[in-house]
């Protein structure tokens, strides 16, 4: 499947307009039926459907690890994804139908999700990278995301282990793209916990609880974070990074794992600059 | 209830370092009750939570006309929007239960509410306005978007009858910023079906599904359409423009509502110039 569309539009410039092809971001519908229960339908950019299935399925707290997952078949042709899962809990499809539906961008969390993500246990993990280590995987992660510069409208999350970017996925819904990147580890055996997850959007409390179900310390995102997703962030042990640009960022949450051994503090710096 | 909260952060710039505060965008989950019943847990940006839960209801398609609502009430303490509206379709609940439920920025539509949408006629609005007016009232769309600055994390979007903004709103969530528009407009009591949309948001399927239930017939937008947003923008005969930065736009579809008068046809431009 395509994931961009090419269509023809007139470009106004000033006092000159022109007919001219472009370039649009592809949508798609597709069903996600697990144990032969239609449970949702997930609208996305038509790449990864596998992945975005299964870390759609692992960020709702339905899948946690790769034996229980005991089929997945793609089928392009009907728009639908059939997952066959071992052990879902007994109140699985009650649980879906309590889940909170929220209008746009900051998808909801159930107060019953919430309970089950406090019980969670902090993260621990004592990864760790220097400011300039992510100035150069951010470089690298604006180079990858090709589609978001065709088309504009597309977001891109990678995935790191602090020295290289391993993969990245894009998708035109922030969520999904994280999704997709979840799921993509997960099938490919690739643990997330001693990982880095780049992402190209704003960070909501959503997007944070991916982060904590998949015990991912670090999350670097270009734009800027919620108070929700900062609050989450502290509790649960995650290092928050937002508006990471050029030699630009903003620690929000557990600096203890970016490594400032090479960076002065500002007092040091105006003391040694005789300000 | 405060739409941003300060913070402390470590903010890095090349090789220094410094503790400084920051503004955060707040989020709530409210719930949203509809006669007495709890439907929906909304996740949004701390203010106008009337319009949101109206502009909520309008999207999707649960209210319709102003005398249909009977009641309203916010519950701040408790964060929660109850809602007596009269005349609801028999199969309301089993509807909202069928909902599709999407992960992201671009939330889903169901194949009911498609079914539903396909059979409202197109939009035939006689509404136009110039280049030169959309890039005059999106200076001023710029000018009032104040959280959006001071947080970087939050979409506006603005109601305009082609002159000035009549008024805008603000949220973490694009979908949510639209909702609360039309929401905003509904309890004024003003009409919108002839009406102009300005969006900082990116332009999904869904944010086109809102725009044909309340009639809108012209959305500009700073940032990207999806493919999905085109062809329900075609179908339902609905001025889309996209990319509308600085002198700059890009007219997607319907441009018989954009006044070309003043403009120079790319191919005219060129014989002129002569080249």
């Amino acid at each position: 499947m395509d994931v961009t569309l090419e269509t023809l539009i007139i470009r106004v410039n000033g006092d000159v307009a022109e007919e001219t092809g472009d370039r649009l971001a592809a949508e798609i519908a597709f069903s996600l039926d697990v144990n032969g229960q239609r449970i949702v339908s997930l609208l996305c950019t038509p790449s990864d459907l596998d992945c975005m299935a299964v870390g759609f399925l692992l960020s709702e707290g339905l899948l946690s690890k790769r034996e229980l997952l005991l089929d997945l078949q793609v089928n392009e042709a009907q728009a639908s994804v059939g997952v066959t899962l071992k052990d879902l809990p007994v109140d699985w499809q009650g649980r879906f139908h309590r889940k909170t539906i929220t209008s746009g961008c900051g998808q909801g969390v159930t107060f019953s999700d919430s309970a089950q993500l406090r019980a969670l246990p902090p993260i621990r993990s004592s990864l760790a990278i220097s400011p300039a280590a992510i100035n150069e995987l951010l470089r690298e992660f604006r180079g990858v995301s090709d589609l978001f510069h065709a088309t504009g409208g597309v977001h891109s999350a990678a995935l790191s282990d602090g020295k290289s970017l391993l993969f990245h996925t894009e998708d035109i819904g922030r969520h999904n793209a994280v999704d997709k990147l979840i799921g993509k580890a997960f099938l490919a055996g690739i643990p997330v916990d001693d990982k880095i997850v780049f992402s190209s959007g704003r960070v909501s409390g959503e997007v944070m609880t991916k982060m904590i179900r998949s015990r991912i310390p670090i999350l670097v995102s270009r734009a800027a974070p919620t108070c929700m997703a900062v609050a989450a962030a502290e509790d649960h042990g995650i290092t928050l990074i937002g508006f990471a640009r050029g030699q630009r960022m903003n620690v929000y949450t557990h600096p203890q794992r970016v490594d400032f051994s090479k960076i002065s503090r500002y007092e040091d710096h105006c003391r040694s600059s005789g300000r």
